[in-house]
């Protein structure tokens, strides 16, 4: 039996990001679905595992961890991924780290602000959308995405120049997320397109299997 | 000459962070003090070190750096600190990743919206000051030092255990912050105001030095 256990809905942006890491790089693991729209991470029982019952969270051999970019961390320590993808040099390292403690609040914060104002208010708590919080939190969301695309996409193909990182899989699957809602990043924005499906054929056919559910969520609000 | 130069500025609490570990360490460092109010960050020159005119910002030997958690991560790899503060075992560096990940949409976030929102808007920007959106500000931080003294003061002494960590210093820097409009954490917080006292201890006299600043401002506002 796998030593590691994967709490996750692939709904969740970092829920992704660490399941298409498991999956790609073959480290064994025992998938454990965990719902958030059915409020199974609200559960006393799974405070024991995440002390704020937020997804994804981890177990070894019942080493309790959450906060997926800490996670990732161990997971370079402890298991067998390529050196490039969390390089071991300090300065290569460096640039990855940079890019990952940027996000949680730019990439992370204000496409997730859009997510919530604009589909998971209305559509999971049921209350009428309010159209001028929409507005102020799209805006917010394109001056970030600009940002991230004028800034962090100038240094070559990949957030930190020629190779793929743990950077660009945690921030392509932020990026996406706006779809669920009819946002698509990537339109408009040709760096940043052309970014994302670099990454997606890196992590093929996996990206595409994490992301299905949100695929399916995408054709629907457009039917 | 010392190859670390550390851009900075005492009101701000990564600034802080950042420089209390170089002093207290003995690490050599080339102070540049850049004033946010008089706009030092804001200039093109500044771009080149910090791409978001951020502080705080290093550099070692001209190579550039921002965020200061990934700053923190680098100087642990490069420079001599003690294997307690940022540990080198996988599950025990862990321990402090998951508060430095779980702290920026969390401690960081909601004690920089009440401080931005009470003190900076109408002090900086001179702005009427919003009653509605400083006390919804003020209930959101509350709420959050509330769960940080249950859940992550719960373990021990420190943050993470018996030893303080890099955890502790990130933590404490941040909730000085909102002494500055007359919000002190400490009050009616007994295992918090027991715990910063512990870091001070641990830290001063530079810790008290790095807050010098901000400890002036909280005086004047008495008045």
């Amino acid at each position: 039996m796998a030593s590691l256990k994967l709490y996750y809905d692939l709904m969740s942006q970092p829920s992704r990001s660490l399941f298409i890491l498991l999956k790609h790089y073959n480290i064994p693991f025992q998938p454990v679905l965990t719902s958030i729209g059915k409020g199974e991470n609200t559960t006393e029982e799974f405070r024991k595992i995440s002390k704020f019952q937020k997804l994804p969270a981890v177990e070894d051999n019942g080493f309790p961890m959450t906060e997926s970019i800490a996670i990732l961390r161990y997971l370079a320590r402890t298991q067998n991924l390529p050196e490039s993808f969390y390089p071991k040099d300090a300065k290569e390292q460096f640039k990855v780290d940079e890019y990952l403690e940027w996000q949680h609040q730019n990439i992370r914060y204000f496409l997730s602000m859009y997510f919530f104002t604009k589909w998971l208010i209305p559509n999971r708590f049921k209350k009428p959308p309010n159209e001028r919080a929409i507005a102020s939190a799209e805006q917010q969301m394109i001056d970030c995405l600009n940002g991230f695309e004028t800034v962090w996409l100038a240094k070559g193909p990949f957030l930190t120049g020629n190779d793929i990182t743990a950077a660009d899989l945690w921030a392509a699957c932020e990026i996406e997320q706006p779809r669920i809602c009819g946002y698509d990043p990537r339109e408009g924005r040709p760096a940043l397109k052309a970014w994302i499906e670099r990454v997606k054929k890196n992590f093929n056919p996996t990206y595409d299997k994490a992301h299905g559910p949100l695929y399916k969520v995408e054709q629907m609000s457009k039917k």
